[in-house]
């Protein structure tokens, strides 16, 4: 057999991604497929009753018709027939899960529950169960609970056990009558390999970063969930059926009524799923344990993996096997990058970002004084506070947009190099950094400012579907193509032409002047923050500052994936 | 005899007005004639020799010349025989200054010194002193020299003793040439009066506020002077003398030749000089003491007259007489108030104020979160520091060019506020508040925000020629029309038709919080600046907060009165 090529299927939260990637590397053929139903934000499917503000829903099916339809299409894109395909991986968005019965039928396609919105998967960004994060939160703290120090202190909105729990309360016949509830990712695969719920595949990436699950300690404890509901108290037990795999292992493979589905012959191999922003780690072809991969988008999510698990206060996810397998992931990030560019140059009523980023590249680096703070939408690693807010200090009247956007990108790599110094006095080894994303290849600034800051050369992934890439080097694994992931990311995405950016030595004192008061503003407004939410609220004040863990969490801020261009 | 005007003469940097005013406050006439040489910073007269840069001269013929094209015009216009004009009151920037011969001559109209740029007068703006400002400074912190008190601790590099020291260091023959230094307003003053250089009429408002004199110490000391150069110890004794007279005591009458050119009587009486923007006090009706009169332009400049002289760190000019006969004024100024709304209005892209304005109008105090320093162009009162700079933080991203428009008027009147509360602390009354300059009758929403701010009414003076009036009511004055400075101020510029802006009282509470909030603001950005400086100077740290003067100035900031709209 001449050519031999996996495929990665990277469900994203407008459409479907189908990517065919041979065994050395090479993107043989590509195709989307836009999910039938989208973002169900208004009304359901057939109804006309509007949707509770905050809520965001998808339609299972549409995952499934959506993904044959793009595997198909890259086909006959790349002119292969499906003999070529050994296996197959899934990245999808996190936390999307639903309710469903034992048999893998999602509560919401049955006649009883269809008109009830809360039997429909919950996207990602659905952010109906503020209340419930919050008193999940309330009780872990008051009980101390141990899984706290892995999330940095606080349990995400948008995660599964709040949107569970919001079922709970809101729709009790609903969380009554599902016997599962399950992650989008997880689900699709369970549909695709089949079997008994039992033992129905869920991926420790997951479960990991979104369902407060570790390899040693599993889920949240009985006891623990009883505390914040009488009826939660069994929920693992009774409703979370499957056993755990790691991103990259075998979950089954394709039955044959799937496979003719999606036109691929059945008992190809499949891996456990991981999620979309997880993905773009083997995607980036950062192999080795210490390579900090950067996903640049509208938001920033920074992985890494390491041999050591370290509990490092302010960093929001650390996962053994929540990335690869064998490794420990450790997931940052930053809440506003493009969209922080985005929002400034609109301020500055700029039509595009040319005028502003010639002008600022021949600025000196400190943009002759203008010192700015990334906080437009919160700071997530290391403060956890959505509810921290931007600043710019040095203001004088000869500054331009130029000098406001250079030092917004500026404040950017500080954000990073604190992340990674905070990764390394905590024992984390980081070695190596990447960028990938979309903003890396439409804005080389960014880059160069970020080498600068960092004092270290970055590489830039040039593949432009990251994810998809990562999840064909799961599905390759589970073919047992590789010997290991190393192997497997160092054939399939090394990158031997991306390009290296690196950090000018002579900007060195600068940025480490600079770095200095950006952490001492940081500092400042960390403080004011806190103050005001104290004074407003009649609280003793709370310190959010240096590295305890903010009490308040903004929708879409707190946690969460990386946003991704989707 | 029907109708009996007093004449205002006020000398910008570009044009003299002469207005004429009626007992009553009636404005019956106004002519302005521009300098034929301008101000001279390229070549001097006759001359291809490109000046330094930071020099600014002017011609002193201009002087006479547009004046007395002025007042032929104003009489004109306002269809008066010369037979009605009682007295004549002049206002003039400074410190614009000049070294003359005892007969008056201008050194610069000899032949010997036409050609040499520091024998020609220096415009207030002028800023070739700023190492004789560094080492007056010093030397008189090091000597602990009294008079330091009566200026915030430092002395301006646009003033008297920094300009003559110059021309010392220089051109040292024209130094010892000049057998008069003398301010171009006095000097205006005693060409129109005649008389010896041992009795010319010296303003104690320029003196006070620009010479470092007060009517209790005098001039600096001979020692202290010595300390600075040599050769001058002497300087008071050998080359300034002169009567130090109030504005609004008769200096003496006009002379035949003077009356002759400019079409006035002999022996008209005229007021000792004041300086442009003091003239503004009398101008905006501020009779009682207590009225804190704000001179709103591109920056403010806020005067205050006193019964009680008392020594409020970081008020940059006390002066006895300095403003009215028998009361002390108090000079306090902003460095950036219309200059940094346009800044901002150019940083956003905007065209004009038009859209700004109206949106910034409706939203809430505190502009939804965003905070503001407004020391775009440094911190003139309290901190007397020109390297101070300028900030936003609570920014997000939902954040508009309005919000920063808003907070940047609210930074503004929270400077004001912390100046009348400086002053109050320190045992100085400040009982009501008049706004005046070009700015409140363009921008109301500034007197607003400021009333709001302040908790207090602000009456808007509606005059558009403050300085003028102020100097023809000081004109009526000399030529004893009235009992009183406060009879004729109240006769003259009471302006009955001044609208109020009151405070809205629901806001009270919301600018309380955001002024505890500047404040804090601006104690960590005095701070970052101060520890900046040190860092990079290797100088102990010095703190420049609170209220301690800062050690550096830069050219046009840290003193001097108020910008006009020349």
């Amino acid at each position: 057999m001449a050519t031999r090529v996996a495929l990665g299927l990277d469900f994203g939260t407008e459409s479907v991604r189908a990517l065919l990637v041979d065994l050395r590397g090479r993107e043989v053929g590509a195709a989307t497929a836009r999910y039938p139903h989208g973002q169900i934000i208004e009304t359901l499917p057939g109804s006309r009753e509007k949707l509770p503000p905050h809520y965001a829903l998808q339609h299972p099916q549409d995952w499934i018709d959506s993904a044959a339809k793009a595997v198909r299409a890259a086909l006959r894109a790349a002119k292969l027939s499906n003999e070529t395909v050994i296996g197959i991986g899934v990245d999808f968005t996190s936390c999307t899960m639903l309710p469903a019965l034992s048999d893998g039928t999602p509560l919401c396609l049955g006649e009883k529950f269809a008109r009830e919105p809360l039997a429909w998967p919950k996207l990602w960004k659905h952010h109906g169960a503020q209340a419930q994060t919050d008193r999940i939160n309330t009780i872990a703290r008051e009980r101390n609970e141990k899984f706290l120090a892995r999330y940095g202190g606080t349990i995400g909105l948008e995660w599964f056990f709040p949107k569970m729990l919001e079922t709970l309360e809101h729709a009790p016949r609903v969380f009554e009558a599902a016997e599962v509830w399950i992650e989008g990712g997880d689900w699709f695969v369970w549909q695709l390999v089949g079997g008994e719920a039992a033992t129905l595949p869920r991926s420790t990436c997951q479960a990991g970063y979104k369902g407060m699950w570790s390899a040693t300690e599993g889920y949240p404890s009985e006891d623990f969930l009883r505390a914040v509901h009488p009826k939660f108290g069994r929920v693992v037990i009774d409703k979370m059926p499957g056993r755990l795999l790691a991103p990259g292992v075998a979950a089954g493979g394709l039955t044959p009524a799937m496979a003719k589905k999606l036109g691929l012959r059945a008992g190809v191999p499949m891996s456990a799923a991981i999620i979309d922003a997880h993905a773009g780690v083997p995607g980036a072809g950062a192999a080795e344990p210490g390579t900090f991969v950067m996903v640049l988008g509208t938001s920033s999510c920074h992985m890494l993996n390491s041999t050591e698990e370290r509990f490092v206060p302010g960093v929001a996810g650390i996962v053994r096997d929540g990335i690869l397998p064998g490794m420990v992931g450790y997931e940052t990030g930053q809440a506003a990058v493009g969209d922080a560019f985005d929002w400034l140059r609109r301020l500055c009523g700029q039509r595009d970002f040319s005028a502003l980023s010639r002008e600022a590249a021949a600025l000196p680096p400190g943009a002759e004084g203008v010192l700015c703070l990334d906080w437009m939408n919160g700071c997530r690693t290391p403060l956890m506070d959505g509810s921290l807010t931007g600043a710019f200090t040095g203001l004088t009247l000869h500054h331009t947009p130029a000098h406001l956007y250079r030092a917004l990108l500026e404040a950017s790599a500080c954000g990073v190099r604190w992340i990674v110094e905070l990764l390394r006095e905590h024992g984390v080894p980081v070695k190596k950094f990447v960028a990938t994303g979309g903003l890396p290849h439409h804005n080389p600034l960014v880059v160069e400012v970020y080498a600068d800051v960092l004092g270290s050369p970055i590489a830039v992934h040039p593949s432009k579907h990251g994810p998809a890439l990562g999840a064909a080097i799961l599905g390759a694994l589970a073919a047992g193509a590789f010997a290991s992931p190393t192997a497997a990311i160092r054939a399939m995405a090394a990158a031997k032409s991306a390009p290296v950016i690196k950090p000018n030595r002579r900007h060195r004192a600068a940025y480490d002047q600079l770095y200095r008061e950006y952490r001492a503003l940081a500092a400042h407004c960390a403080r004011r923050t806190s103050l005001c939410h104290s004074e407003r609220s009649g609280e003793p004040t709370i310190s959010a500052f240096p590295l305890h863990p903010g009490k308040r969490s903004r929708p879409g801020i707190a946690r969460g994936g990386a946003d991704r261009q989707h």
